[in-house]
């Protein structure tokens, strides 16, 4: 077998080992079936049984409300900017966007693309995307359609700590970079949306959680795919969804329901970055954190060096040193490192210390 | 290892061992990269290379024309059903659809909720969907907005010979169960599309080639993701394509490029069709054949037993010889047996054997 990297990557990302371990070992058949998952039919009970208890891992795991439907859908969390809008902001409506980030940006960015109107309810780009809003902060329309806000951006490390409070408003979590990472509060939103590729399964699967009254305020003439009432009644089949992407999400819930759930995975999330940012911290000012202290994403850790020359050489090192996926998004510069659920500990603690290492040689 | 069975499923399918082995060798970490194609970024100079060698060799076999995109799309054909009337069929126009069975009804419903307007140019219904329209039958409105076909129905076991003569009108072909099983004129048309889940690898992507002329018809308006022209512009990679599927795609093209190309691979697959219609020709009325003669899918074989009870026997005692996939959709009844490419000869064989053995038996 090749030797295993530190994968800090943002997204596709890490997945627990024990789970790359089971699709390996049943790859070719799948116990008593007889063949590959990649060749399962999606009406057989053995995958319609797969899908059951993926929702019901899910529902345990986040304790999804009563009334409220789980759904896997295609197109990615950028499909669901549009569907929101689609299904939920009317002509003549307006809807409130709190923008903290590149991917809360995009969300707007689709809305005015439909020829709809999104009101930016809390523009972070002033201050470059360094921090959430605080409580009290947030000017909300009360008769906005809904509020849209993302609950963790992947791209400039800024978490909200908890929702953003938004009265009797529908409120709208795009949660795809910290999804299962922590104790959820669905039951304070109306619908939620992760991309499976960061903390539950492989691209290819978008996980929706959505409030039944929700459902009568779809309009007619939507694509059968774009329409969540036809997604909720066919149970997500309505075509053949991404089997073996479903198939991955399954085995992560299992595998997080086996590490104690979302309160000790959040335990140890915050362990693992705690890490990371001690090491910036520390650093007397030669690594500079992204995000304000009180935004700091747990899952992605933006941060700077003295100059790009510095931070080239410390990815070139880090990569020999077998840590991966550390350069930063384009638009933001410098290092991300990821610390998604299945990021292990010791990755942490070796980036770390790499940290360390690296800035008192070059610092 | 668990025994493998001869899979006759409609889709997800039978894929080619020496592609499944492939995938679980690698499953842990990429040759050189040291991290999982599950964990791999889809920006990654690995993965782009993937996309670029699965492109080049679709277009390689299937001698796609200078001009013509070759993408890598979500939602599956489900979702063509709506991009293409959305992209090509404005408010005022009409299209012709040729309706041959399930496959093809639907698309026309697809375009009905859209308010838009489909004119059904052949309808196959009335004789139950046994055929293809033959040569001059099909009465094209010469100022349709594009003329829709499916070039293989899944259910009814029926498919073209070669794509229907439409004089200027652009030709619009839904190619999902008979893609990459024989040599296909790309050039007749003005965009193909096809789910990747019967020939080309697991469930969550769909293959859409189209001329680049047609981009200028695209309309503003749509979601992004649903924008051709987007995804042209971004080479597929918009958002976060699914990754592991395009993968997949990759290996079974170069596994079809190995066997010899589709020329190779109609001749396979001709002779293993053949096997199972001889087995319902020679039955002396046993079997059924659901198709007519000349229409015959050499993907999916359609036939009826005398009763619904000898079926059901038919069923049963086929699981038990380790012949699995072959009952037929609730809305035709009877047995399917497909036989994509990566359903091997010796699999056709035995259920051939087992038609005989058991028509002896029960007849």
């Amino acid at each position: 077998m090749t030797q295993r990297v530190h994968n800090f990557n943002a997204g596709p990302a890490a997945l627990p080992l024990p789970v790359l371990e089971e699709v390996q070992r049943d790859l070719l058949a799948l116990p008593g079936v007889g063949m590959s998952i990649l060749e399962l039919s999606h009406r057989s009970s053995t995958f319609l049984a797969m899908m059951e208890e993926a929702e019901a891992n899910l529902r345990r795991l986040l304790r999804v409300p009563e009334g409220w439907h789980v759904l896997f859908l295609p197109g990615g969390a950028t499909l669901q900017f549009a569907m929101v809008p689609m299904s939920f902001l009317a002509a003549g409506e307006s809807a409130d966007y709190l923008v903290t980030g590149t991917w809360s940006a995009k969300a707007v960015k689709e809305v005015a693309r439909l020829g709809k109107t999104a009101r930016v309810a809390f523009d972070g780009k002033p201050e470059s995307y360094v921090r959430a809003p605080v409580t009290g902060e947030v000017d909300v329309n009360p008769h906005a359609a809904y509020v849209h806000y993302t609950a963790n951006e992947t791209i400039h490390g800024v978490e909200y700590g908890e929702p953003p409070a938004v009265g009797s408003v529908p409120l709208i979590c795009d949660a795809s970079s910290n999804f299962l990472s922590r104790p959820f509060e669905v039951g304070r939103h109306a619908l939620v949306y992760a991309g499976a590729q960061k903390n539950v399964g492989p691209a290819g699967v978008t996980i929706v959680l959505l409030r039944e009254e929700l459902l009568s305020k779809v309009p007619d003439g939507l694509p059968s795919m774009l329409d969540y009432r036809v997604q909720v009644d066919e149970k997500s089949n309505h075509n053949t969804p991404p089997v073996f992407a479903i198939y991955v999400v399954l085995l992560v819930t299992r595998w997080l329901l086996g590490q104690g759930g979302l309160a000790e995975i959040e335990a140890r999330n915050r362990e693992k970055a705690e890490l990371v940012y001690r090491a910036i911290d520390g650093s007397g000012g030669f690594y500079r954190g992204h995000a304000q202290p009180e935004s700091r994403s747990r899952m992605n850790v933006a941060f700077r060096l003295p100059d790009e020359e510095t931070e080239k050489r410390f990815l070139a090192e880090a990569g020999k040193a077998g840590l991966a996926g550390l350069k930063g998004h384009r638009s933001v510069g410098g290092i991300r490192a990821s610390l998604y659920n299945a990021v292990p500990k010791a990755a942490a603690e070796a980036l770390a210390g790499f940290m360390e290492d690296f800035r008192r040689r070059a610092g």
